[in-house]
């Protein structure tokens, strides 16, 4: 395979990244490119393009949510990805449910599996790319998704190629996600 | 939970970095920190502890390999996180097949599902951690585990915190990873 395809063997968590811009109004888009940095550290990383409004929403209020999905959520929460204007909520206009975030003023995504409220620590720039380093504030598990002290539902992990932005079919995404997760849940 | 338990809810694939000292000994070490950056690039971004024998030589030499690994050469390649010398290869210590790699010269692992052979872009220092942005210059999944042109055995994927490193018992991970593949294969 040709070298930038090796995120075929590279899955990643499903995150819908929550922010909102300087006039309040709130965002959400699927992102696939997060990670800790280090297990001892309060720090997350996010990679992301340097067009989208999450990005322009970071920048703008040091702040975001990565809302981690699970099977029951998934579908909905990938709606996120079509491509409404700046300015319009992804999360009204999908009709996605929402909760107050606890340390951060972007909501969080209410039937998510788990939270994780950020600041952004530094960013790293560079010509087509922006990470983001994020000192996470809060990070709570859904009481949803707890059974006797463990997650019920494991997190959603697909394999990043398929893992389609803006309009795209995510009909591939759910293929990949069968072999974490086994059929996916039936839609509606 | 704290915030820097956040990870409990990110799951990370699992990875073991092969690279090589200025005098050519080999190196492995497991690392969880591992994520593409954006889909349409050839990057890849892993976030590194200051003290590591893997990060020392990558900053020797500007080469690494991130080997993927499956179920089956998970138990073997976990053992790699033991506390060797800099300057013992523990691939040699523990008896690990390597293969030559195409592009770099750090070796493969020889039972990893695929490989990344990957050249230092760029290095973001911290007090206490360091990224490293690495250019793919090869990437490709291993024949023994493809079937009709599709991944046979998913890669390994795990919650992170539950990552042991440096002798610390690994049975949680194996525990964690009931939950993306089942149970794993027995001991031998």
């Amino acid at each position: 395979m040709k070298p930038d395809q090796f995120k075929l063997i590279l899955p990643m968590p499903v995150t819908v990244i929550t922010t909102i811009d300087a006039a309040g109004v709130s965002n959400a888009a699927p992102y696939g490119c997060v990670m800790p940095v280090l297990r001892p550290l309060d720090l997350v990383a996010l990679a992301s393009a340097l067009p989208r409004d999450t990005l322009r929403n970071i920048r703008e209020t040091g702040e975001f949510v990565i809302n981690v999905m699970g099977r029951p959520s998934f579908d909905r929460a990938m709606n996120t990805a079509r491509n409404y204007p700046a300015g319009v909520s992804e999360l009204v206009e999908e009709g996605i449910d929402t909760a107050p975030s606890v340390k951060v003023t972007p909501p969080r995504i209410a039937d998510a599996l788990g939270w994780i409220e950020a600041v952004t620590d530094r960013e790293i720039s560079a010509e087509n790319y922006a990470l983001i380093l994020g000192k996470v504030v809060c990070a709570e598990i859904s009481d949803r998704y707890v059974e006797e002290g463990t997650l019920s539902e494991p997190p959603a992990v697909m394999l990043s190629p398929y893992y389609r932005l803006v309009g795209e079919p995510i009909g591939d995404a759910r293929e990949t996600m069968k072999l974490f997760l086994g059929n996916p849940a039936p839609d509606g």
